[in-house]
This record gives C-alpha cells, sequence and structure tokens, in this order.
C-alpha cells in the first residue's frame, strides 16, 4: 500500500504469506498472454529463493552486472536495460512483463512500459524498495479495470499514456 | 499513484485539474460524516490558496509550530499532536478527518486513526510530499469498499486493524 515492495533485506513474507487468500490474483492469464519476462537482479533472487517458479515456461531474462552468465538454467542474465530491449525485440517478443522496482523505473521512463498492473495488499510496511521513483516528467495513465481479489488485495490496470517528450532518441538515451 | 500527494513546492495543480472529471468524489457525504477536521501547516496553505473552502463549516484544526495563532479565523491552531487531540477530545469530537502526509503518519504511528480512505489519481508525479512513510512496526488494513470513480481516480476504504503492541502508554508517547 505504501509503494515497498520488498523489505530493506528483500523479505517478501509479508506478501508471500498472504498468497492463499489472495487466490491466484489473475497471474495464470496474465502469464499466458506474455512472450517473455524481465526483471532485475533483486527481483530475481528474491523468486528464485522460493519454492516455485510460476512463469509456465516463458522465457525469463534477468538485468544484472554482477550474476554470473551461467548461474540458473532458467534465466538469461543481460548486462544493461538496451542490450536485452535488443535481445527481446530480435526474439520477436512484443509483449514482456516487466516486474521489479528499478527495472520497471527504467522502462516507465524509457516509454516502454505500455500497460501497468498494480496489486495492493492491504498492510503498511513502512520501508523497503520502492516501486516508483523520480522521474524526468509526469506519466500519465489511464484507467482501464479495478478488480477486489481474496484478501482485501485490490489489483488495478491501467494503460501508460505516450508522453509528450517521448521519441526513439529519448528511449535510446534512457536505456 | 507514487504515493505523492503534492508537488516538492506543494503545487496540487496535478489533482485540482482534474476535480471537474472526478466529481464530488464522496467528498459532501464524507464530510458530514465528520465531527471536525486536522491537517498539517503545508496541507492548510495548500487548501487556503484555493478559492474554495471545502469545509461544510467544520470545525478546522491545523498543527503549526510557526503559524500564528490569529492567522485565519476559519481555523485552529495547535503546537503539537497532543495539544489538538486534548481539545478535540474535550470537544467530544469523536470522528475527526485527518489530512495530510505527515499529520496522517503522526496518527497511524499513534494508533488514533480507525478508518483510511485512499483516492488514487493516475498520474506518476515522481517526488514531492510522500502520504506514507517508516513507522515502528507494520499496520494491517482491512478492506472496506474500492469505487472507480471519474477520471479513473480509484478510491478505497480500509479500516485500521489495531496493532498489537499499542497501549493508552504507546499512544501517549507516540503524540
Amino acid at each position: 500500500m505504501d509503494d515497498f515492495i520488498a523489505r530493506p533485506d528483500g523479505d517478501l513474507s509479508w506478501l508471500v504469506s498472504r498468497g492463499e487468500a489472495a487466490g491466484d490474483a489473475g497471474f495464470t492469464p496474465f502469464m499466458e498472454s506474455v512472450d517473455a519476462l524481465l526483471m532485475g537482479r533483486s527481483t530475481y533472487q528474491a523468486i528464485a529463493d522460493q519454492d516455485d517458479w510460476p512463469y509456465l515456461g516463458r522465457p525469463v531474462h534477468v538485468l544484472s552486472s554482477t550474476l554470473p552468465a551461467d548461474v540458473d538454467p532458467r534465466i538469461t542474465v543481460h548486462r544493461d536495460v538496451a542490450a536485452a530491449v535488443d535481445v527481446l525485440s530480435e526474439a520477436g517478443h512484443r509483449r514482456v512483463y516487466v516486474d521489479g522496482g528499478r527495472t520497471t523505473r527504467a522502462f516507465l521512463e524509457a516509454g516502454l512500459i505500455t500497460e501497468l498492473t498494480l496489486s495492493r495488499v492491504p498492510v503498511l510496511i513502512g520501508q523497503g524498495a520502492p516501486l516508483f521513483g523520480p522521474l524526468s516528467a509526469d506519466i500519465e495513465l489511464e484507467h482501464v479495470r479495478t478488480e477486489v481479489l481474496g484478501g482485501g488485495m485490490v489489483q488495478t490496470t491501467y494503460r501508460v499514456l505516450p508522453r509528450a517528450d517521448a521519441t526513439p532518441e529519448s528511449v535510446a538515451r534512457a536505456v
């Protein structure tokens, strides 16, 4: 609820412990709708620590300047956003699920996010890794749908409106 | 959407400009349901700058260590939270609308907020005055209702669950 997606040490138990009440939260149809995933190293490590690898066989790409390329056969490691975007584009992936705070912020700033789905868990944790952060200009959203899920989770999907100043060059600079 | 309730300089035009699309946003029945208002100095000054004083004659209390006591005949100035709570209690005000980031955080921490209504405007402004912030412990909420308003504003009301460690003494310490 307060924009933090993990505790300062990366702990997600405040979220994972609510899994049963929330049910699938639309995750399966959402995963079926994407071609691939892209996340940052912190998000990858938080997920890799869980029992479950919930990505239905979709290719998982991870941004990291430090992880060894062969750290995990389930993932492909990229050293920066531009390299990841190149590989995803060349593979023909049109709809990529971008996850994690830093990665989402970089893609928002680059104008590469077209749709944003937020699932708000009814708890204030007070500190940790934020989802949102500084931007070079406002980003306008358009409400698409809101659903109240089990456990009081409120899930809203927005369309991200193009920024007035977005050009291919600004995207190239941003990544 | 990103937890900022005003720009760094206090500007609210990103919010106020959407007023017409959002309609009343339930404000009138909500105001009719409260006995009094309490807000911080920043919120007061942002509202005082607008044409409209929308509080339907309810007593408005403002927390400030710097505002002169006679600055505005529409308000009562208090120097700290404890003084404000004393006056509101003695006046028999049971349901007080607490507004503004710092004031809301102080009352949340003190266990004095029983209900939280958030109206999320579909825009990311990137920086400014936050609504939420550090807490001495998690605060659990219970979803009461969610409504999608005009202009894509999503309004959710939560019940604030009592903190495990809350006692009258901890409240006294916190204020």
